[in-house]
């Protein structure tokens, strides 16, 4: 029973990718499934579901309290609720079996499933090269605008996994192996890493600790 | 023409992969055998150039000075051209070249070979595994002993590598693969990023930047 988790700058590529990685070896690939899934039992908006769990009010309750908007407590009670859902959820999906799991901390929940933990990473022309090929979605803005973007999201990434990791989000102690995408197409790596997955699964293995 | 730097905290079995990576890909090995070259060339015992190029007073002259061997200007200038001899001769190498260079911050002097750099490390309990292993070496040391003396060698790396580049040693970001070796025998992962390595070398790269 193989779990991969995949935890990535943004605009490293790394969901594609854990998508392609899951292709490679023949593995179940979750990312926004399992904000589709919250939502659907819970019959909320999949858009409040992906705002509270991506970068939500809940992880930056003392930035934003005090501000224009007032913070509930219901809310911020929900909030942690659907924490505990994905949470719940993420361990579902890995007792099912094979799967890549992109974000969500899956990596530090996940811990006691033995998971192969890849960190993906890139340096800052690449990150921002790559978010504007993404058509359609960045058009608009300018590098300035991306990276400050991009630096923004990474830090609430950090923030969040802080909060329930001793090890730093990006800490390559708490990854099996850390790729450096800045000189390459995704679709080359994938295979290659694959393969190295691929014979680390064949052995069963212990959990990391520094 | 191809450059190899594999960087590696202590303990962690980088040496043992820079040598199996340069049998896989038929590059040329170099690690000891530069501290060879400088002694002959300088006509002076290869265990002071090691002292000097690997853990010397130079690096660690304000620790040093005033202890109780006195510290002499000479030696403080001839260690500095120790390491002004090392860069030449690690840049010869280079432009001989494939290569597969071990420590000596090659990542940083051969920056403008646009070599493929490598981290290599495990957690702790790994590597002094690793060490204890090692035959004849540290039978007498407990494991306690030598997680100080990894630590203790990994901080001189570490402030080495402070001294001439801007990224720290063991920031992923200096890197184009950090690979965590805690649960691997060295022999078997060497073939897979040998493959990775060979991959990377098929297309002109650019350097790394943050």
């Amino acid at each position: 029973m193989g779990v991969i988790t995949i935890s990535r700058e943004f605009g490293s590529g790394g969901r594609e990718l854990g998508r392609r990685l899951a292709d490679e070896l023949g593995y179940a690939y979750y990312d926004k499934e399992i904000v589709s899934a919250i939502a659907e039992k819970h019959q909320l908006n999949e858009q409040s579901v992906s705002y509270a769990l991506e970068g939500g009010s809940f992880r930056n309750f003392p930035v934003h309290f005090g501000r224009t908007f007032s913070y509930s407590p219901t809310l911020m009670a929900t909030e942690s609720k659907l924490f505990t859902e994905q949470n719940k959820l993420l361990k579902e999906i890995a007792a099912k079996g094979n799967c890549v799991i992109v974000g969500r901390a899956a990596d530090v929940i996940l811990r006691d499933h033995r998971p192969f933990n890849l960190f993906v990473y890139a340096d800052m022309p690449a990150k921002v090269r790559r978010c504007q090929e993404r058509v359609g979605e960045n058009e608009h803005l300018s590098a300035k605008a991306i990276e400050k973007q991009i630096r923004k999201i990474d830090a609430d990434r950090k923030k969040y996994h802080g909060m329930i990791s001793d090890v730093a989000w990006g800490d390559k102690r708490g990854y099996h192996l850390c790729v450096n995408t800045t000189d390459w197409e995704i679709k080359e790596i994938a295979p290659l890493i694959a393969s190295y997955i691929r014979q680390w699964m064949e052995d069963p293995k212990e959990a990391l600790s520094d």
